[in-house]
């Protein structure tokens, strides 16, 4: 499974493992190239205490440079306040990187076909759907079309929260004693979420519609 | 466009330059830990003989450890000989590496999307067909209805030689001009090719049923 360090896939990985009761899990977390790298230790610190068969963590920060133009790794692009974003920027927004999430699913799909895994998993949900055509059912189904043509171990793209909305996610990880003050979401890269950008904001409403502290949000 | 420094991709570079008359050609090679990477020098030299506007090499060899288990990557796995191969393996024989193709071109979109450019473009052909599943032409068409989703610039891959044998591409490439000499085929990684491996017997069999000379088969 892609393990980011969010909170989305850091609920995920208990998930798998204590809802759906999958034993093996493998996590694999990439480092490409993102200003809110702080989430790599989050990763690290969620793999172990998740009790994660295994954990890599590949350095693909060159793909930053390849891809650049996102707010999301670019330095010369800066990260929008949620706020400021208008109407055309939404289905698309400077925080997308293009092609991202089809590159860090066909690595993970190679990852877990190697390792004879049925199946990869990712925290995509249905709040993100607005912005990312690559967190989208219609993009799992697609992916796992082209996947299923493998003749020998065709693995399968699994995106639980697909249809849950990030609050349901907050709720969930809750129940299941993530700790969410071992998680990074903000964009920006500081030592402290900005509480403005678009991942902010959400995270924020997102504790408050789930009626849950968030412990980044009272640290300090 | 994918650049290997094989036969195939290093014609279809002077084709989509000359024969389409693609003015901007950007050219990506990936050394994704194969043993045979005497070809990434190749394609270096194809790049710049065919005057490819950029031409980007990304070492992504981590691939090779994360994705083990490939004759082509693997030290503990040996290329077959093409005449050892069993009726069971030709679906997806040991030199299949697993989902490469589906990780190289998820990268040349990314690079293309970010460059602006429409397509992507690499050397697929038919008799690849056998044994790759992710070298058909509905490997293609189903990658292309995942990428048709992004919402502001769709990127095409695109495999014009999806329907050529091998001996076709070196007609082609003998017409265009390619020097043949600098490409590089031969699975095991040796200083001359072996002969016997399913990519050396197939680019003999082509260059013969082609009536044109490989340099490589007479340098030594």
């Amino acid at each position: 499974m892609l393990l980011s360090g969010g909170l989305d896939s850091s609920t995920l990985l208990k998930f798998v493992g204590e809802t759906l009761g999958v034993d093996e899990r493998l996590a694999l977390t990439l480092h490409y190239g993102q200003k809110h790298r702080r989430e790599i230790a989050c990763a690290r610190r969620q793999a172990e205490m998740a009790g994660a068969t295994e954990h890599q963590v590949v350095d693909v920060s060159w793909f930053a440079k390849l891809a650049a133009g996102s707010a999301l790794t670019d330095d010369s692009v800066s990260v929008p306040d949620l706020a400021e974003l208008t109407a055309g920027q939404r289905s698309q927004p400077p925080t997308y990187v293009p092609n991202r999430n089809m590159v860090l699913l066909s690595i993970a799909a190679a990852f877990a076909e190697s390792r004879g895994c049925d199946a990869v998993y990712y925290g995509a949900h249905a709040q993100d759907r607005y912005g990312y055509w690559d967190c989208t059912p219609e993009f799992v189904e697609r992916l796992n079309a082209v996947l299923a043509l493998n003749r020998r171990r065709p693995v399968t793209v699994c995106a639980p929260f697909a249809g849950k909305s990030k609050s349901d996610i907050v709720r969930l990880g809750s129940d299941l004693g993530v700790d969410f003050g071992v998680t990074w979401s903000c964009y920006r890269g500081g030592v402290r979420p900005c509480g403005a950008c678009p991942t902010c904001v959400e995270r924020w409403d997102a504790f408050a519609a789930a009626g849950v502290v968030d412990p980044l949000a009272t640290a300090g």
